[in-house]
């Protein structure tokens, strides 16, 4: 009864603090989490308290048309309600794409976010990968002349390697692409890179004009609210009026929606946490270079270096109660860390001093 | 390029406090929501002060295991975790069967749980209904023969009417069933119906040696957690281990996940809630009585009165900021009120009455 699901596999996320408890017996305050690209500032202290004021509404279904949220993001980005859609995550914007246009081909980077895979061979889609690990667009340009893919897929700056294109090679790309073929822009840790270096930023609103771009961004990152699950979609209205066709009612939940509107309202504690990550980012390069380790430019709020036997790396800090990622089911040794709070990411860089000098 | 979709229409909620606040100007302390099914005494005390605790973790992601949570389940089912997948509500629960089988026929009462329609529509099913508007088995067994669905959805009780087919009614169904077809139970209110009476209630253990019944339940209804969107499907392995190869990484949120968790464990509470809600479902059975009006017998937390002008009463009763559902749209002259608590029936009655006597 499942014949078409056959060929799929289920996806495995990163450990969970609450698994390395049971696994190894540490206890959960020992456990330096820097393995999911969570913002270790969390949300505004006034985004805690709007939620704990309203935890009493808990039964309530949230307003479905999302109203005040639109507006909260229209204002953001100086473009209409009418061209927002709310998701579950920024992933659940992707899979109404993926889902309502049940594409025959699929073109990404060679490493890129795991989920265009995972929604596009639920719906049968080949997947088409550029020889490049990162962003390459002269790569992705000629398979998509011999291919003729129904959606590319450009993560910009990309996870998880951290490398970003720059917004004016993006939209010489998008002029070069039919109409035909959906280019979705995946903007979750644009954020980080417009600070970082104004190249890099893709102001949603230039991409209105293009009846094939969707934008998709987030409050999972840069917004501290990862783990209440409210992304975003904005393209020109026929693109989002479709994918309004598959968005199942109340698709966040009401703390959810009250979250990510407050959060929009504290912009001093976005920037204070995109501040602190490039400040301590720096600890990371600094540490790669006084090493001699390799590792990728990064426009987001982690870093991957590459280092020897990742995977045994990556099992002896799990041991010791620190969670990173390691990247060798990507085909190559490296590690992936999320850049942590101070404190966190010194203990991290201590044991992995130690490591490597084993 | 969302040529699929054509024939799709968007699914339209119940109007939200929101949006009676704007359109009349009513303050929302002065609005009586009657209209969604919600459960007027929300959670438990102790899930929203665990809930309060817990917002200081909005930024990390939830244990994708849902290990705590299935736990729960599995002690309160008397099952195994491998029979049990979390939802963000039994709706999606519903997507993931739906979307995961893509049956070329559907099977469903004549007027029941709107999601069915609208999650087979999307992957191109064939809609057959039943002649009656409540679950009459005798019809639903000729279609089976003749057409063969795919899937037969029964809503045990149904939703939107409140009626209740009897579990061994349900068993000697199943049986008759090849297993090709998927037979899904929603037992969205079996904790309102087996608590009123015992011939309704399907235990999801029971069904657990069939090879083609998915049964699904929410945290939404009993336990006052509508807003946080958490369901679960529970079936043999078999079914639950393809249904989690559609589930999307993270779809409950955090807090969802905690007040889920929290919210099992106050038995009392759920018990109270329930005992209420018979107790002032009582008003509107003598209400009917009075005013000569029929009425479908409930099993759930809200009841059908037929009405003439429907449209009419409900439009005037939100006027004055009590919102119910009109089932006009549905093809009868009927209310559907949910029971809400003590002071709000008695409001709506009172409001009701005068309308009636016009």
């Amino acid at each position: 009864m499942f014949e078409s699901l056959e060929q799929l596999k289920t996806y495995e996320a990163g450990k969970p603090i609450e698994l390395v408890v049971r696994e190894y017996g540490i206890k959960p305050q020992n456990i330096i989490k820097l393995a999911s690209n969570e913002n270790p500032y969390g949300p505004s202290p006034k985004v805690i308290e709007k939620v704990r004021k309203n935890a009493t509404l808990m039964h309530r279904y949230p307003d479905d048309s999302f109203y005040e949220l639109k507006e909260g993001l229209s204002k953001k980005f100086d473009i209409k309600s009418e061209n927002i859609i709310i998701g579950a995550g920024s992933d659940q914007v992707l899979e109404f794409a993926i889902h309502g246009i049940k594409p025959k081909k699929v073109l990404m980077a060679g490493i890129t976010f795991a989920m265009y895979e995972i929604f596009s061979k639920q719906v049968g889609a080949e997947i088409l990968k550029t020889p490049s690990k990162t962003h390459n667009l002269e790569e992705f340009y000629e398979i998509y002349k011999k291919e003729k893919p129904e959606i590319i897929f450009l993560c910009i700056p990309n996870n998880p390697l951290g490398e970003c294109l720059n917004s004016n090679e993006v939209f010489d790309f998008i002029e070069k692409i039919d109409e035909e073929t959906l280019i979705i822009i995946d903007g979750a840790y644009q954020e980080f890179a417009s600070f970082k270096d104004k190249n890099k930023e893709i102001k949603p609103k230039d991409i209105l004009k293009y009846k094939n771009v969707l934008y998709t961004g987030t409050f999972s990152k840069a917004y501290g609210l990862g783990g209440m699950r409210v992304g975003y979609g904005i393209a020109n209205e026929f693109i989002i009026k479709n994918l309004h066709k598959l968005r199942p009612p109340f698709n966040i939940s009401i703390l959810s929606l009250i979250a990510s509107i407050e959060s929009l309202k504290d912009k001093d504690w976005v920037r204070m946490g995109i501040e602190n990550n490039f400040k301590e980012m720096q600890k990371y390069i600094d540490f790669a270079n006084e090493n001699n380790l390799e590792y990728i430019e990064s426009f987001t709020n982690f870093i991957v270096l590459y280092i020897n036997n990742s995977t045994k790396v990556a099992n002896e800090l799990l041991k010791k109660g620190i969670i990173i990622r390691d990247m060798a089911s990507y085909g190559f040794s490296a590690i992936r860390i999320t850049i942590g709070k101070p404190s966190e990411n010194d203990i991290l860089l201590k044991n992995l001093r130690e490591l490597i000098e084993l």
